[in-house]
């Protein structure tokens, strides 16, 4: 099978994700903000969450997943702690904020650590932890997300893809961004396997009885909602023997910290539909945590010792046929400078629906 | 191979633990802290963190790689944050001072997250997670170690096993409790299947090429120090397939936060030598976090979800062939009922050296 791509300017990109988002309702401030996520997802790389979403939101909003027209509310704060109500609208703005607050209460308290329920897909999770970078913060974030992975020794998708984020600034070489879902594998990557028309390895997912399978298209059909029979494996694969037990740890931990924590759904209790099969908003929980680095060392002493770190990696002898250790967000941090220079890639299906949806909104969106 | 184990009350391994810290220069205090750690790990079934270590702690107190008679000292204070040196010391002690003073912290502003440097081997991470079970906080505990695993692409140990803890407290179910190294397996795994003389699972050790081994012997070869060439894979296994780079990820974060944050050892520098080879304390990090739950939500709420998403694991569909699905801590604590009423099972080789140690420093030790 061949794609074809078509390298796209990623002002032009965000200039559609700007105007889509403000004529479905959101304010200027918060269109702002969602494209910028969007596009930051694009320019990392990471194409499952940029502006091939678009269409997603779009689809969410109208149907009643997402409310536009909502301001957040906050409902608890200590010093250094806050819990956000989403109100069900969009999952970036309101992450921005809480994720801005954590950095702000770290700053005054050497330490944030911030909450959202009743809120909706948010992104790429490394966005809201890199925040911190320029504020000499170590930055965290994690969410909650629609059930796509099944519990060691379990046969039924109960648990987020969750991922956690956490960013560390560094000297002279690029920050540390761990920007990791809980699963083996995202689900899209299911789905390239499928249009590929290839078997997935074994250990990315089990089938409607639990047990591993390599046939992508059988997950795909067994992972509609509402039946989610089978679905991804956590990080560390079936049952116990390559420890998927801890990959299924990770995922709990996600759901305990941004489902349970701040009262937010969680587990197979988000993406909810009234009784006669109305979606509800997802009621996705999220965290956002800043760390002073300063409260401990000098920041130039952190920045040599992280530099340092990297370093023994990068240098170390490597695995045969191996030419390249990397450190995490260094391949993001490359695509970066590149996808500046040259344009963001878009598939000929994904820009197709990029024009559609311009049209419907009558925005000029030319290449 | 046959293995014949001897039941131990768990008063008469703690009792021994404690006299023998006292022979060696530890506090009455400190003393009792650590035999509680030691004790915890038998009584929880993580059987190569409790009074079989003794046998290593002695040894490092001999050779100079734990200091005795040292008091931590209290480098930096912030509101929430907090740094200490624990002088070369065991680990313990100064752990459990640290994780109280996280836990106080969180009582008064929120949150807390307190830093040890130039420390030494801990016990089991998930101890200090579970000091906050008990004042109704999320509790939270890493650990830097002794280089034992190899980051992705990699030839060579780079990294420590490097557990992450994290305890949250539930209601009328157990608390979630999650301990787990970021290796797929510990080291104690490898060696375990070398006496047994039986292959080991493919994804959990590389051989001196980087390259996936089931040999158990070459594995433990190949990792005497000081070169340590192949190790332990990172969770996910070899190379990105099976997505190794997250288990990397993992491990180098608590490189970051216990390593480069503090200002300890990190990666391949941890228990250092002078040049003519004498042994110097091993410069282990740690973190220690809490995380007041009703700073969010009113603690019975709390616990009645955690309650709930622990029921909703448990009576799950379970997979073809599986009749339980675990929640992380819960067999854990069935040990601990076990082994509270039975005693702690030593096999015959642990309790010889047990009854050594005792006749090196005049104890009395009859089981």
């Amino acid at each position: 099978m061949k794609t074809e791509f078509t390298c796209v300017a990623q002002e032009r990109l965000r200039a559609l994700c700007f105007q889509v988002m403000q004529k479905l309702g959101e304010t200027e401030k918060n269109a702002h903000i969602i494209a910028d996520v969007l596009i930051a997802a694009d320019l990392r790389g990471i194409d499952s969450h940029g502006v091939a979403r678009l269409g997603m939101y779009e689809g969410f909003i109208q149907s009643g997943v997402i409310h536009t027209h909502v301001e957040p509310r906050l409902l608890a704060e200590t010093p250094t702690t806050a819990l956000f109500d989403a109100g069900g609208g969009m999952g970036h703005p309101v992450s921005y904020r809480a994720m801005n607050m954590a950095i702000d209460k770290a700053k005054a308290y050497g330490i944030g650590f911030v909450t959202v329920r009743n809120s909706n897909h948010y992104g790429i999770a490394g966005y809201y932890a890199m925040m911190a970078l320029t504020h000499n913060c170590i930055g965290m974030s994690m969410t909650n997300s629609r059930a796509f992975v099944v519990p060691t020794f379990a046969r039924d998708a109960l648990l987020g893809t969750n991922p956690i984020a956490v960013a560390a600034p560094a000297g002279k070489e690029r920050p540390f961004v761990l920007d990791m879902a809980t699963s083996t594998v995202p689900f899209g990557k299911i789905e390239v396997y499928n249009r590929l028309e290839k078997p997935i390895p074994e250990g990315w997912a089990s089938d409607e009885n639990g047990v591993p399978t390599t046939d992508a298209a059988k997950v795909i059909r067994n992972s509609s909602s509402p039946a989610t029979h089978g679905g991804l494996e956590p990080l560390g694969g079936n049952g116990e023997l390559l420890s998927g037990h801890k990959g299924y740890g990770l995922g709990l931990l996600v759901e305990v910290l941004c489902g349970v924590l701040p009262g937010a759904l969680y587990a197979n209790q988000v993406y909810p539909q009234t009784q006669d099969g109305k979606p509800l908003p997802a009621g996705l929980g999220h965290v956002f945590g800043a760390l002073r680095v300063d409260a401990f060392r000098p920041v130039e002493e952190f920045a040599a010792s992280m530099d340092d770190l990297q370093q023994r990696m990068k240098t170390a002898s490597k695995a045969s046929g191996q030419e390249r250790i990397y450190i995490h967000g260094e391949k993001e941090y490359e695509q970066v400078e590149r996808r500046s220079v040259e344009g963001i890639p878009l598939n000929h299906k994904v820009l197709a629906e990029l024009e559609k949806i311009a049209q419907r909104y009558n925005i000029e969106f030319r290449i």
